[in-house]
Parts: C-alpha cells; structure tokens; sequence
C-alpha cells in the first residue's frame, strides 16, 4: 500500500500535516466505540476544558467539528456573520487569499487591505479604516495569525489595540491554523472573539478536527448572523453540551484520543515550553537560511514566524525542482511556493512535535538538495549556524533530568 | 486514557461506529505524509476510482469529504438545489428527521411525506405528488434508504419506476449512510442522483469522511444551484481533480489509507457476497426477536432492514435500561431508541465488517439483559433460532476452502 | 499480508496464543528504544516488583527471559539441578510429557508417574514415593498446575502439604503456563520453589517472554546445580540486576511495555477478579458441554480446569474436523486434540483477557460446527445452559457501575 | 507509561535495538493467531525460503528462534559440538568475549586469539593454527563477523582461504549479528557453516528472533554434537518442518509478520542496495569523526565497519558523558563504550532501515554533544564532511523516480 517507500524515515517539513508523535499514533490505533455510551461524554467534557487552554481563553466555548481549516474558517464566519456584512481582510498569501475568497463567496462585503506576499498586514489601514468607521459598518477583522505560504505572522496585539483605541465593537476573528499551540497565543488577553485551528498543525495530529474557540461576544453574535449554516452551526453544540451528551453528529473516536494524549503531551512539555521550542527552532532555521547566503521571504524581522520559512530561492532555480528532488532522493519533504511565489519559494514547515536534530536533518538535507539544483552552497553553513545558535540555547529534557 | 475498560472485547453493536477490522486499523496505524507529493494523488486517483464500485456507477463522480453524513447531507443538497426549491422528503425516523430539519434551515420548500415510525415511506404518496406536478415544481426527491432510527429500509427503485412512469425530472437524492457497502444498492441502475455515505457505517472505518457520489445531472445541476457553499462545494475538488492534485484541503492521510485497506477487504469478499452476508445477520437477528417473543419495530416485511433491527420491548420496561445494563455489565453496546422511540426501542447494529458468531455473541448477551431488565425470556432461543438458519446459510470462508 | 481473511473478528479459543486486549496491543505499537538508557532498567525495575503479585509472592525473584514456555522450563531445570538428579515428574497429558522428554534430554533422572491422560497428577503416588524416599534421592517435583492438553488441573496445595509431612526437602518446580494470572496461585503460601509462565498464555500478550520465579531455596540450589546453562543462567540476570541496568542480554522493548500494559489491566481488574472470572467462563463452557451431552475429558470434578476443555467427541466424529471447519466456515480457533487424544478431544481455550460474550459467541459456534459434523446436537442448548448461570454469576464491570 | 518523553523522535542510533520501520511496526499491529491453524504454516514455509537469500545461501537450513543473539550463539554451538571440542574463537571485543565466555561455560576447549580492541581477528594465528593443526583437533573457528563494540570487522573469505588452503575439516562458525542485511555476506561463497543474527539489528525488527542458518555439514555434526541442548535442539525443528507445521513450540505471530514486513522492504529495496547503502552510511560517518579531528577506534581501513563505528575520546572527557548528554539534552541514543573502553569510546550504530538525514541529524547532534562536553569541535564540520560524501554518492530512491 505505500507504493513509495524509501529507506528510512521520511523527514516530514511541510508546515502540514506535520509529524504525529509515536504516544499519539498509539493513542488513536484503536476499533471505534459507541460515542453514546458514557465513555465518550466523559472524556469529551474534559477535552473540552483542556482545549481551552491551548488558546489561553477561560471565557471561550470551543468546539471540535470534524473538518478541515477550511470549514473552521466557514464554522468561524458563519455563525457570527449575516450576508452582506462588511469584514476588513488582509491579503497576504495564499491562505489568507483563500479565506477572503470564502468571506466572499459566502456573501459578505470583504473590505481587503493586500500587502505584498512576504510583508505582514498593514495595520496602519487597518487603523485608519477602524478610525473612520464612526457608524460600525465594519462588522468584523479577520486575519490570519501566520501566513503559511510566506512565513509571516501577524502581530495580533495590535490588531486588539487598535479597536481598543477607537472603541469599536467589530469581531476578532483569527485564523490560528499554523500558530496554536507552537506560537505566543492568548485569545483572552488579545479580545480574540473567534480562533480557530486544525488538529494536523502544532498540535500533531491527523488532519479531521477543526477546533473553533468563541468568545461570549461571539456567542452573542450567533443570535442575528443570518448566514445560512446546519452542520456548521454552533447552536447544535450548546444544544448537545446542555444536554452532556456533547455530540450533534458522530466524532472520530480516534481522534479523541489523540486529541487526549497530544494535550497530555503539551501540558506534560508545558505550553509556554512548547512555544519556546518553536522560536528556538525558527531562529535557528532563519539562521541557515541567512548562512546559505538565501533571502527569506518574509520581508521584516517583525512578521518572521516560528512555524514556517518560506526560503527565496535565485531567479535561475525553479524551487519545485528543490521540493521534487528533495522528496525523490533524500525522503525529504519540503513545502511548495503557492500562487504568485510558485517556483520562487520553497517552504520549511518547523511546527508541531519536533525536536532540534530532526531540523538540524532537515537542514543537511536542504543543503544538499540545493548543491543538486545548482546553488553554490557550502555544505554544512546553514547547519553549523543552526547548531551554533541552538547548542547555546536547547535545555535539558525536563523528564530525564 | 480508557477510564472505563472491561475485561475482554467490547461486542460494538451500535449502528455506527460500527467494528473496525483489524487489517484497517492497521493501515491507518501511521504518520502524516505530504499531501501535495505524488503518493498522495496516486492514491486518491485510484480510489475515486474504486470507490464508485459501492455506489454500483460507473457515471458518477464521488467526493471523498473530509466531514460526516451530517455533512454529506448538506453537500448532496448545496450542490445540487437553490434556496426555496420544493423538495419532497419522507419522514419516518429520526435521521429522515434531522435531514428535513436540514433541508429546511437550508431554506427549502419541503413536501415532507410522514409516516409512523416503523413504516417505510409512502411512495403512494409521492406516487400521486409526481403526478400532480406536472410544471415540475418539486426539484428534487430526498430519501433516507435505509432509517437507521427503525430499522426500515425503502424502495429506491420504486421511486426511480414513479419518477420514470411520470417522466419527472425531479432530481433523486439518497441517503445511503446505513445501507451503502450493506444493502442492494445500484446507483447507475436505479437512477440515483446524488448518494452518499459515512465512512464510519458499512465501510468500517473511524468516523471523518464523509462520500459522496453525484451523477452526471447532479452535476449540471451545480450550475444553477444557488445555496451558497464553500466548504462542500464540489467544484473546488473538481478544480483540483482537473490539476491531477484531488485536494482543495488537507485530506486525512490515515483515512486515505483505511478506506484503500477497507475496499480491498470488501473486494476480496465480493461486493455480492458482504450484501449477502448482511442479509444473512439481519435475517438472523429478525429470527432471535421473534424467538424472544419481541417486535421488530419494521412494521411490514417488505421493509426490514439487514444492517439494523429495532426491537420494541414490552410497555413495563424502559429501553434504555436495556442498552445502560448491556453495557455495565456485559461490554455490550447496543443502540438506543431515539425520539419517538426512546425507552421504546433497543437497536441492535448488524453492518460492517461482522461475521456470525459475533453476532451470536450480541445475541446471547441481548438474552441475558433482557431477563435481568424482568423481560421472561427463554434463554438461548434468540441464539438457537438465529443459528439454525446460520447454520444453513453461512458459506465457507472462500480464502480457506 | 493475510492470506487468509475472513469476514470478522477471528474467535481466538486456542488455549494459547490467546487474545490481546487493544491496550496492549497499543502499548507495543512502538520503535524499539536503547535498553541500556535510564528509561528501560527504571521500567523495568517495576515491572519485576509488579510481576511477583502474579505469583502472588514477596520473597521470590523473577525473571523475564525472551525465550518461550519451553525455554522456561529449560531455565527452571538447569539453574537448580545436576545432570543424574532424580526428579519426580507427572505424566498425564501432552505438555506434562514434552517437560518430561525435556527434563530426560537433559540428563535428570526421571520418576516418571504416569496417569490415564484425563486424570490428574497421581498424588497418592507421589507420597508414598516421598514416604519411603528417606534419604533424599528426589531432588525435585516437577509438576504440570495445568495440563492444558486435556484440561487437567492439579492440586498443588496438596503437594506441598505431602512435601511438608515428611519434611521433604526437594525443590518443587511448577509449570504454571495455562494457569498464573488466570488459576489461583500462591506462589508463597504453597512454598513452590520455581514457577514459570509464557506472555502469551493468561498474561495476554505475544509469545516471546518466559516469565520465572525462583523462591530464596531455588537461588540457593543454583550453587550447586552443575546442568550447563549459558542463555538461560539466572546468575548472568542476577549480576545485571546488582549493577541496576538489569538485562544480560537485549530485551524486547515491545514485550517489556507490553506488560506493563497487561499488569495495569490485571491489577486494575484485580487478580482475585480475574480468576473469579476465568472459574465462570470455566464453569459455563462446562455446562455447555454437558448440555450438549458430551464429556469433558477431565474424569473428575476436582481435576476441571477453569482455562481449557477439552471435550471428548463421539467415536464416529474426527475432532479435527471439528477445528478444522470452525476456522474454515466461522472463523472460530479451537484447539486441536494432541498426541494420544489427537481425534478425540477438541479444546476450548478460555484465558486470558476475554469475557462472556466472547466465551458465548464460541459456544454457539461450537454448535454450529458439532451440527455441521453429524453430531445431533440441539442448537442453544450449550448457549443457554452456559448464559443461565453467566446471567446469574456475572458482575457489572467495576468501572462502569 | 513513557516516564521520560521528550519533544520530537527520539534520534535511536545505538548499534541495536535499530529503528523499526513504520511498514513493519504496522505489520506487527496486530492480535495472536492460533499457529496451528493452515495460515502459519504457509506463512512460515515462505519466510523460510525468503530469509536464505539475507544468508545468500541456497543450501542453508533456516531456523527461527524465540531468542536473543545470545540464544543463537548457544544454538549454534550446542548443536554442532561436543563439550572439550577444541574451537579457535578471537577475542577483539565485548562481543567476541562474551561468546567466548559462553564457549567456555559450555565446556567446549577454546583457543583463545586475542588482539588489541580496535583490531581485526588475528588471521595470521589462524593460519599457523590450522597448518599446525594436522591432526584436526580444532572442530570449529568461532568468528564475529563484526565486532559491535570496537566497529571492527573481520575478513570472513580470509577464513574460508585459510581453512581451504589447509583442507581443514573445522566448522566455521559466524556471529553475523550485526552485519547481516547490512554488510556483504555470503554465506555458501564463503562457506560459511552456522550463520546467525537477531531479528534486532540490520533486519530492524523488534528483539526476540534469533535466525540462525546451518549447512549441510552443520546439520550432518548434529548427529555426532553431544552438546546437552533440548530448547535450542535443531532436531525439534526439523521434525516439524518435516510434518510441515514448522513450530516446535509457540511462535510471536507479530514477529512472523514483522519478519514478512522486514524482509519485503529489503528486497523492493534490493538486498545489494541495502548494502550499498550501509557502506555510504559508514563512509560518511567515519568521515565526519576525522573533520572532528577524533579517532575511529578501529586501527586499520581494512577492518573499518559499515554498521558501527566506536569514536574514541580525547583523555580528559568520559565518553558516557558524551552518551548522557546526547539523550539528556538532544533525544539521542548513541552507544557506551563497553569493558575495555568503557569511557574512552562511544558508538554511533548506522545500521538498519535508516536513510542519510537521519544521519546527519545524528551527526549534528554529536556535534552539539561533543562542544557541551569541553570538545573543541567546529560545529557543521562532521556534518560537511558527510553530505559532501553523500551527496555525491546517494541515488535517487527507486520508486520514485
């Protein structure tokens, strides 16, 4: 059935579906259970609580929807949206291309503040749009966290400050997909009134489960959203969780599971660790790029992300003939550009359950597929300036202490 | 992490989540993959091809979505109809039920036709609606074949003869959640426009994906349909089926892999042969009801169904206690009676990948909970009767002959 | 991979290999670890703590040898006695005379006891061979706690009692392979001086780990015991056991999580529970048999074994056939008749992780094949009989209550 | 159950237990098989054919053994010599000495030939050995084909030339534990007469296979080996292979299909390219020690070893330290220096279904190790010094060309 094998283990580095660590694999490799005994509910209501805390949110109601980003996106819009309403969106990639082009096929009057592919939002527009909008037409921001096309993230403080400053009442919605769990995140303390990711990002798992976080404010807004939703509609929830049982509709048991034991290994990590690693493993993935003498795509130290380098490869290279080539010889797989960066970027997905020398294999490997493409790399720069940095900064494993 | 184990093998005797067979478990037992390298769609080329094998179509074009039969449904109606469109639906269960629920929020006209709950639909009925539309006002049959709340299974190839005699072009939408890879099913043959199913019912695998399959009329009708849709939109994966990619979104990889380890189970059995093999346990298990002196909820032999049996239990007893006792005391899971039948009804599963003396096992254990609930039951007669005929009927294993 | 698929679960009714629970078979999902890490010697130190309460002893010492039930033997043998020592040995059945040829080969001088196979060990004999041996010839009894070609249990109380009336000072060595964690068992207060088990008997994992327990007296013996041991040399685990890393030799990682796994089970059930059930499906699978008017092939009640029966078969029918066709047609694993019962008997395996349901769905195939061979059985009849005492005896499952 | 996770996969390059693929741990998912039942057998004809070509030998008998390495050292010789036997066994390393220890305890007249650790088996003694030896009082030559704690590999077709040279009758006994499937290994050209592994090593399966295979003139000196043996007795095998039910006691299922698994991959993969592969692996291993500016503790190119190399410290730094650290801080497992090195070296194992990232992961992380003890390594140097090799010399994966 794997029609493909190579020797040895395939070095996962897209930024997703990322690397499932071995204590969840286990976890979900298991027969299915009647998800109405009272098994499932009870470990359903814990998850619940637990999830909340990977958004830092105390307030927030979450909800486990067996779908892809894409449809915690539409769960997001939708149930706090009516047709027509005007949502203020930043084009920034090609993901945040792909949620604009949903808030517009869904209906709503998308006010879009495009940036170059590599810069971050312009939340100077979005200052000044917030400052002019004295009648409140503007119902919601929506903006995604990190951009994974380009590696860019989004200072989301701001974003917070800014309504803050004008007073204004529009909804926080955030596209979390490649930045829970492995970047700074705090729905609470940011005003963050939808946030969303997928299980197949930082937290490690299959792909399957949109996990969707609302604030009461969000909550409210369910009320008077007029837009059209059954299987995404939140209400079918609380009418479940009222009643304990928890489940409009049937969950992936596996994934439950998984769930459990890819919590359990966050919290037994520590969250705050966790993000610690993944800045640890951005920088250093920043510094080989920088020593291989390569430009990252991301334009300004400020929007540089933790989770995803998107490496700008020179004009004579086609940068899927890197990710091919990676993939056909040395059981590496790299991300594609995508869109207007296709053959001009490649992409180093450094989220999720990883540790330092599986990256630092990662980027021996890219090295060595860059000498393949003709780049004049010298073997083991970006390796040695990626240890160099985390040789310094990589603590003990608090368990084996 | 299980917090609730008991000795021995959970008997999984819901109608879904039903038993997954280990050989899938297996091939679901694995770490995430690049979706985008070319494994991924060489795998899905050759399973959208197969899988339009248990739809019995070689017309049809199938959608594998990451979402449940919640979702199928919503997909099968978005794609295919506009807000306002009258649509006629049987309501005789509780998933006829949430469906016409569905239809409507999704802002139909629904003609629902309503039966008691034990009945089948009334195609005379629709019969005497399709004559009367002669301006074809009614855009779109839906019906549930097989209720899963009843155990009653419809007549799908009355309905394509009604639409025929009538030559109506009234589009013909099935759920086959319960009855697809279990039951007679010919897409192609009956006319069938849109018809789908859960990955968690007859296939045997985890709950997520949901299939579903559309004639070559369901998809001209995508382009007049104006429900608005992105998430299940099928011309997004029509897009990426044209690039040689197949996925809009993130696909689950382990589902990907299970459904070509389920098919491959179900192929080497013979479609026929799982039909026949369901027809044999439902038979069986109709065989033990009567023994014990119980309905089956089905009220006419021409609907019963071989994936589900619903068994009504005496007036002093409440169901519930039933399926609460079976599960503390024998590790036996049983379905509970829904809605209008709750405490009425016990629903005992008999789909997926099962063989007999499983089910002899259910059986012997449904005795056992019957006379503890106060129920005067013979024990072993459900098991003598129900194995008599099995005894006749079961075939040698083709693969150990 | 499986050449031989069948519909369904395969009912595993060997009395060995015998069924893995999922937790188990999930906890060895795993890559293999370096053992000389702090990991596996800290596993593993508990792991010998928690092995003793099987054997329900404090003072002896246990070994966990990556060998079969065979090599255990061979290891409890070698490590206490001399080439030319006079063991007293019962022969009562197939696996009583595979120790003896073992114990033969290896030089001992064997007493070899001999009953009709269907009888327990003769301990009349032994305590008048005790009675008139005053000069302490017999280095060991060497004794079978059940025979699990014919469902023979022996009453090792009785022999310690004879041991202790004459103050006979030889070792008593126990193969307790078809009954540790499964019979009741004291080590200890029964004074055995070497007892040994096989993981893939009532333990319920893999073959692949000889478990053995030698009291203070047996470590003694190994001083002076001159049989040539190298693999199977307590002393080279002992040396290993005083440095704290613990293996001679490279474990089975898999095997050693494996256990843990299974003694949480166990410990979780508690072992008085376990072998409270394994005496009910004992006793049902016995009633079954009667109801079929058919005799076990132990020929008295104080010999039933609560983990095998072997059920004896009209002269007319080949037992073989009867396994031969339960796998074949229901996909049911019988034991076979073995050497002088080859043809007579069939066995019901019934250890391990199992519970009613299980043990009935066997029983109703049992019938259904005793049907398919001629045998003018009344189809139910064993079922009931086994299910009205299991309905009467079986608790609810303490975590569910 | 895992006390002591860490973030990411765990870097496993001690010279075993060796990382188990995914396809084979998948393989071994999986519940007991009664192994009498038609379907084990025909398993294990098939393996047993199969695993000659990992021996390259037509003529060889296979055995499969519930054992470790060590097991299979007692089984090949207990079952092809007598105690007294003169045999000439070299003594380059704790694994050499370990076989000798077993020798001896065994009773056999062992002709010890020692060198310095870090050297070859001395073939010149040999030779004056075998021409003084005109009376055949040597039975068989002892070898370790690869020396696992010095990285020492030994000349196996120098032996078979002396013995040839000489007409000597001996038997030529080779521990291939860590080189078969790795190193190039011809077991007929070589006439090679008991060949061993354990399933653990280059086969990278979990422990608890010893495969051992014999020639026809191994199998003949059964007939006259007076050595005591039962557990270990090929004879027992051999009467079952011949009644063609194969086991003489219990096989582990999971490793029969692990083995299946195993054996697939190396043979999609070639077995020459398996080997190809290890040689590529060890070259740009012992490249990286000399840019560290460290010492391979084997003395000569001749005896350099594709599957593991022993790096040798400076003085002043404790090598276990290096092997604390590494797991401690960057989740990798290297190899101690054992016995006689103890301290001065640690082992970098490169053998099994591994690929050159994770070298090179392993690589790097020894850099970092190296610099956290008080080395003063340039960090990306090894690193360099290996891809510059690899990348030159590594295809492209097969099945994905």
């Amino acid at each position: 059935m794997d029609y493909v094998n190579g020797p040895g283990r395939n070095h996962l580095f897209v930024p997703g579906p990322v690397n499932i660590p071995d204590q969840v694999i286990r976890a979900m490799n298991r027969n299915n259970e009647d998800y109405r005994s009272p098994a499932v509910p009870a470990l359903t209501k814990i998850l619940l609580e637990d999830v909340k805390k990977i958004f830092k949110t105390t307030s927030g109601t979450p909800f486990l929807i067996p779908t892809t980003g894409t449809g915690a996106w539409e769960s997001a819009l939708t149930n706090t949206l009516s047709p027509g309403d005007r949502t203020v969106s930043f084009l920034i990639g090609q993901f945040s291309l792909l949620w604009i082009d949903q808030q517009q096929r869904l209906g709503f009057n998308v006010d879009v503040v495009e940036s170059d592919w590599g810069q971050g939002a312009n939340l100077d527009i979005l200052a000044s749009k917030i400052a002019a909008d004295t009648t409140h037409s503007i119902k919601a921001i929506c903006i995604v966290h990190n951009e994974t096309a380009t590696g860019v993230t989004n200072n989301l403080a701001t974003v917070r400050n800014i309504l803050d400053h004008y007073q204004h009442p529009a909804l926080f919605l955030v596209d979390g997909v490649s930045s829970i769990c492995a970047l700074d995140f705090r729905m609470d303390e940011w005003g963050i009134d939808v946030a969303l990711t997928g299980s197949q990002k930082a937290l490690s798992l299959p792909t399957g489960m949109g996990i969707v976080c609302a604030s009461p404010k969000a909550l409210e807004a369910t009320k008077t959203a007029k837009s059209v939703r059954v299987f995404f509609d939140w209400n079918d929830y609380l009418k479940f969780y009222k009643m304990g049982t928890y489940w409009p509709y049937t969950p992936s048991i596996q994934l439950l599971y998984g769930l459990r034991a890819a919590l359990d290994l966050i919290f037994e990590e520590g969250l705050d660790n966790v993000v610690a690693r993944h800045s640890r493993l951005g920088k250093a993935t920043r510094l080989a790029v920088e020593a291989w003498g390569l430009k990252n795509c991301t334009q300004k130290e400020e929007w540089v992300s933790d989770t995803v380098t998107a490496v700008v490869v020179p004009s004579y290279i086609d940068s899927s003939d890197i990710v091919r080539r990676a993939w056909k010889r040395y059981n590496l797989s790299l991300g594609l550009g995508l869109n207007k960066v296709a053959g001009k970027v490649f992409r180093i997905g450094h989220l999720g359950n990883l540790n330092e020398l599986q990256l630092l294999g990662c980027l021996a490997g890219v090295e060595m597929v860059l000498k393949d493409v003709g780049y004049p790399v010298k073997l083991g720069s970006g390796v040695a300036a990626a240890s160099g940095y985390l040789q310094n900064s990589t603590p003990l494993i608090p368990s084996r202490i």
